[in-house]
C-alpha cells in the first residue's frame, strides 16, 4: 500500500505486532510509556468497545489491535497527531477496527457516549501547564506532553464517564503523581486495582506508574512485580525485548 | 547481667546491633517487617526525639538505638509486651536511651507531648477487628495484629500529634491499604514522601509496603527500588541478611 510521509516522519515498526507507525521527531514520536500502558491494560478480547485518550499518533490502539478484536476509538486533540495516527490506521488496513477522532478529551463521553466503553486507556500529559510556557518548546509536543489543555484531573473525570460499571480505566504516569491520581480516581468511582512501578534499572528510583481502576470497584489493591526497564549491561530487560520486539524470553 | 524468663521467652540476637531480646513464641516474637521498618525510617543521628508506636516487645526500639543517640520512647498498650521490652531493655543497658510506657496509642500526645517529637514510627495492627472474633487466636497476638484497639487512623493522627513541623513518620503495612494510608496521612498533614515496596521474591506482589511522610511537608513523592526478601535459591537476599545479620554485601 503507498503512504504519503510529510516532512521529517518516518514509518517505523512496530515489531512485536507486525505493524508499521508514522513518527516524526520534530512533531511526535511514541514513548516507551506508550508501550508499557499497552501491554499493562486488561482488554475485551474478543468483542466489545475500547476507548484510548490522549491517542498520540495512534500507539496504543496499534499495540491493542493486536491483542483484542474489540473496538478502538483513539482521540486526540491535535488535528496533525490525529491525522498522523489516521494514516497509520489506514496503511495497517485496521480502518475497520481503530477510528481516529481528533476532538477534546474534556466532554468526550457527551459526544461518544456515557457508560458505553469496557476499557479505557490514557497516557495523559505528564507536566504542569506552567513549565511549558517557561520553555518555549515546540507546540505539538508542549501540548502531548503538558497540561495545557487537560489536566491529570480532567482526564480520570472523562475516562470515568466512559466507563460502564465494571469497565477498566488503566493510566500511566509519574511516581510523583501517584497520590493526585489516585485520589482523582477515586473522586471519579474508578477504585485502583493493580498499580506496577517501573525501575530504570536496579537501585534506581521508580520513574513511572502504571495503575488501573474498577469503575465502582471493591477496594482491593495490588502491587504487580517491579519492571525494570534497563539489566546492569546497560541493554533492555528480557521482560522489555519482549514487549517491544516480540522475543521470547 | 542477670535476666528472668517467664514461661516459654527466650532471649534472641538481634545480630546486626548485638543486642538481645527477649521473645515468646506464644506472647509476641517480632516479624522482619520491624526490621525493614527501623532500618527505612529516617532518625536524628546525634540528638533528638524518636516515638515509636505499638512497639510490641520493644524490637523497634532496640534496632533504631544502634544508629541515633536521640531519647526513644516506646509507647505498648499490652502489659505484659511493654513488660517484656522494658526487659531487655534493661538487658541491654539501655535504660537511658529507651523509655518503655504502657500507655494507649490514642491520644498519647495529651500525656508525652504535643509537637514535640523529631521521628515517629509504626508498626501497627494489620488485620480489621473483625477477623479476630472469628479466629479466637490468643489475645496478646490478637491485639497485635488486629484493629480491636487502634486504627489505621487512630494511628497516623497520634502520629501526626506527637510530629513537630517538619517531623517524620514512619509506617509498615500490607499494600492492600496503601491508599487508605496516604488518604489518612493526608488528612492528618503528613505528606507521603518516601514508598518502599517490600516483595517475597521476584515476579511476586509485593506484600509489604513502607512508608514515610514529613509533617506539613511539600508534596513529592519518591518511589524507592523495590526489597526482595528471598531471592531465587529460596535464601535470604543479600540486603536482608545485611540489614537481619549485618553482613557486609
Amino acid at each position: 500500500m503507498e503512504i504519503k510521509l510529510k516532512e521529517d516522519e518516518r514509518l517505523d515498526y512496530l515489531l512485536a505486532e507486525n505493524l508499521r507507525i508514522i513518527q516524526s521527531p520534530s512533531v511526535f514520536s511514541f514513548s516507551l510509556d506508550a508501550v508499557l500502558l499497552a501491554k499493562f491494560a486488561y482488554v475485551p478480547i474478543r468483542a466489545g468497545k475500547i476507548v484510548d485518550l490522549c491517542a498520540g499518533n495512534g500507539a496504543i490502539p496499534l499495540f491493542l489491535s493486536a491483542r483484542t478484536k474489540a473496538h478502538i476509538t483513539a482521540v486526540e486533540l491535535q488535528e496533525r497527531l490525529a491525522e498522523m495516527a489516521n494514516r497509520s490506521v489506514e496503511y495497517n488496513g485496521l480502518g475497520m477496527q481503530i477510528e481516529v477522532r481528533q476532538d477534546n478529551v474534556v466532554g468526550i463521553a457527551s459526544k461518544i457516549g456515557y457508560e458505553k466503553y469496557d476499557t479505557v486507556t490514557c497516557n495523559p500529559p505528564y507536566f504542569p501547564a506552567i513549565d511549558a510556557s517557561e520553555k518555549n518548546i515546540r507546540e505539538h509536543v508542549a501540548i502531548a506532553r503538558h497540561e495545557i489543555h487537560l489536566t491529570l484531573e480532567q482526564a480520570v473525570q472523562s475516562a470515568s464517564e466512559l466507563l460502564k460499571q465494571g469497565g477498566k480505566a488503566a493510566f500511566v504516569h509519574r511516581p510523583g503523581r501517584l497520590l493526585d491520581i489516585v485520589t482523582a480516581m477515586r473522586a471519579n468511582r474508578l477504585e485502583p486495582k493493580r498499580i506496577r512501578f517501573v525501575y530504570p534499572k536496579e537501585g534506581r528510583e521508580a520513574n513511572t506508574l502504571l495503575i488501573e481502576g474498577i469503575k465502582d470497584g471493591k477496594p482491593d489493591l495490588k502491587v504487580l512485580p517491579p519492571l525494570f526497564v534497563y539489566g546492569s549491561d546497560g541493554e533492555y530487560t528480557e521482560e522489555v525485548r519482549q514487549l517491544l520486539y516480540g522475543e521470547e524470553q
